[in-house]
């Protein structure tokens, strides 16, 4: 076992070049590889050029181990990715038969006719092994020269994904190439701004600090990543010094040390209490219903959500009167509450959340600006309310903090039972 | 002016680096670049590292006219790269005193106490020109260095929007670096497979095609870009020919030519013929509603909506009859379009739209499997259908296609209006 793999990314494609398309499929490798212990040391991005490919590819594994390549590997003409490694390493492609019929078989299975281009899906450089590809018709490959390793995945994520873990992983694994991982802890925030967190951290983000922190900052969301320096006793237990300091002076931010998405942070609160949700929505039009539905088995907790955008369906849906919104406005703490309340009535659960707000670009008034959000929750009964005054900025800013706000004051109030 | 201006990003972040955040600046700065006639070289990703900022800054401005390096200016001791891009040039940081009073003045508008780590925002490499930040705290800046630029952009993509379009797009013109855009063309298509999409195509794709034609697969949704080779009136009047072939070849599938966003597409349509709309959505859970609100002024024809997740919701929301769930199943053309026309008939909506499906991991049957939606539409009381079998995937991929598909029906009854 040699802890010194080190990798190399390359994305493939004009679309992320030109930024018709962001590479998220870098994130998703350097995300997998460090946790298996090789460090990442670039991420590059190159067009659908076969030189350009090639002139990458060569630097890449002039500095790195093991290289892979994301993209260029469809059934169309500008997928050149396969003819960019040949060129890289001097090789020919050629068709393989075996991956032929299985191109056949895949295409024949779903009773979708197979098109002609498909079969330069079956073209590999010579030498390369095949690497099947069960999400899609796109076979990876690896090639190995001199000591590197060169790996193509298919670029769309959910087959990389598949690639990486089925094939790829058994074979850095049975090559000895994964090294230890250096040991991390990450703490998930919400609702504290960068720089009272970095005042609050204060010399723990030292460049020099042991372990080393750093932080970044999304929807309202602040991520804590604490890293140790290295795999020795003493790194790992400055490390976990540090975590219990952490966990002590950020306990009322801290929402999650396992995840980004609060959804799972509030579901799992839900399913452990067995308490059943609901949300009235005005301004964020299903988006945090949207969230907390990505949770799969969610159905256990969850039944009727409601996306009450004009005073005409506060009224009806959730039986918000209109006294209320005459002389309050829609945008009220009143309303927030009568929204929850109303919720929680007509779908019996035992917390409902509700959210108004003023998400723009049109609509804000020097009293109540865009960005002016009243959020309301209601459990066994028992109701809350809070406003929050969102820096004027873009209305999916605006909306997606606002999901998540409501989210999190959710996971709040399930967490204290309050 | 220089048509030969061209651009290199350097993205700086750990988060980066270890996945977990995506680069989402250099992606829009890229469509900007290529919007004003700069080519973007390459992308390449570094941590917060002061001698890796530097050797990619380096590497970047020997091949480039202008070096764009996006993130790390933040308040946090992790945040180099002002002492990266001044240790590539030789150049000493100073602290600026006009920009340090900006920086109070800032903090005291908000009544925000103004932390002391903030001050590091207020320092630049000796010759830095600064631009001022409207949207937060990092002022950025420009170093002009042997006839390159290198910019420094604060990383929250809103600050670096904001930074790029009101400083750094106004100083490239002064400069004389904005060049003659190549002139290209997209379409936006749904429903239509890679591979089928790819054979339709057929020489179009050719890599010596003129125009140049390139695509990507995201959500269901395809994307087409035509590019010309050159400005020459040649190459001009053959994508205008293509333009042409292309409307006519794809009508069926084409639903924008103008952005990838399904909800702009839709919304316009509904804007145009006055048309009202209502959704009710099953395993969706609120997505499709979350994605038509992102359209401003939506609540001219939105006005309320339906999360009908469990079975008993469908019946008290919606009035979908008992003995329909029973027969049928949740999941059935008949129980789609009973929820499009109870949503229809509550919410006083012209055009309903209705998703119910098995978007997974469990809950699928050999009948039923997951990946298996069917959606209904209601317009004026005439109802339609229609069965999709997403391939089994993840539960998010499933969802998010499915509403997609949704507002695409939408769209077509709205247009044919049928």
């Amino acid at each position: 076992m040699s802890a010194s793999v080190r990798a190399a990314l390359i994305a493939v494609g004009d679309e992320l070049l030109s930024g018709s398309q962001s590479d998220t499929n870098s994130s998703y490798l350097a995300r997998e590889l460090e946790a298996l212990g090789i460090a990442v040391l670039s991420i590059e991005i190159v067009g659908d050029d076969e030189p350009d490919i090639a002139a990458a590819v060569l630097r890449a594994s002039a500095r790195a181990e093991l290289v892979l390549v994301g993209g260029g590997l469809g059934p169309t003409l500008d997928d050149v990715t396969r003819h960019g490694i040949a060129a890289a390493f001097g090789r020919e492609l050629h068709e393989d038969a075996q991956a032929l019929a299985a191109l056949r078989a895949w295409f024949e299975l779903r009773r979708v006719p197979m098109s002609d281009t498909n079969r330069r899906q079956a073209l590999f450089p010579v030498g390369a092994r095949i690497l099947p590809n069960r999400a899609g018709t796109a076979p990876a490959f690896l090639l190995e020269h001199e000591g590197r390793a060169v790996a193509a995945l298919p670029g769309p994520p959910r087959e990389l994904r598949v690639v990486w873990a089925e094939e790829l992983v058994p074979w850095l694994r049975a090559r000895g190439w994964l090294g230890a991982p250096i040991d991390e802890r990450r703490f998930f925030l919400f609702g504290i701004p960068e720089s009272t967190f970095a005042e609050r951290a204060g010399a723990w983000m030292a460049r020099e600090a042991e372990p080393r922190m750093g932080c970044t900052v999304r929807d309202g969301t602040l991520t804590a990543v604490l890293r140790a320096r290295a795999n020795s006793p003493e790194s790992l237990a400055a490390l976990e010094r540090r975590v219990a300091e952490f966990r002590a002076r950020f306990s009322a931010e801290v929402y999650s040390e396992h995840e980004w998405d609060m959804e799972h942070a509030l579901a799992r609160e839900l399913f452990a209490r067995n308490v059943t949700i609901s949300l009235a929505e005005s301004c964020t039009g299903g988006l945090a219903q949207g969230l907390l539905t990505r949770v799969p088995g969610i159905s256990r907790v969850f039944t009727q959500g409601f996306v009450t955008y004009a005073d005409e369906a506060k009224r009806s849906a959730l039986g918000v009167p209109s006294e209320l919104l005459r002389a309050h406005g829609a945008v009220s703490r009143e309303v927030a509450e009568a929204m929850a309340l109303g919720a929680a009535r007509v779908s019996g659960a035992e917390l409902a959340l509700a959210i108004t707000g003023i998400a723009g670009p049109d609509g804000g008034t020097s009293e109540r600006p865009v960005g002016l959000v009243w959020f309301a929750s209601a459990l066994r009964g028992r109701v809350q309310s809070v406003e929050r005054r969102f820096p004027p900025s873009d209305r999916d800013s605006i909306r997606r903090w606002a999901a998540r706000m409501a989210l999190f004051l959710g996971w709040k109030r399930v967490c204290t039972a309050d």
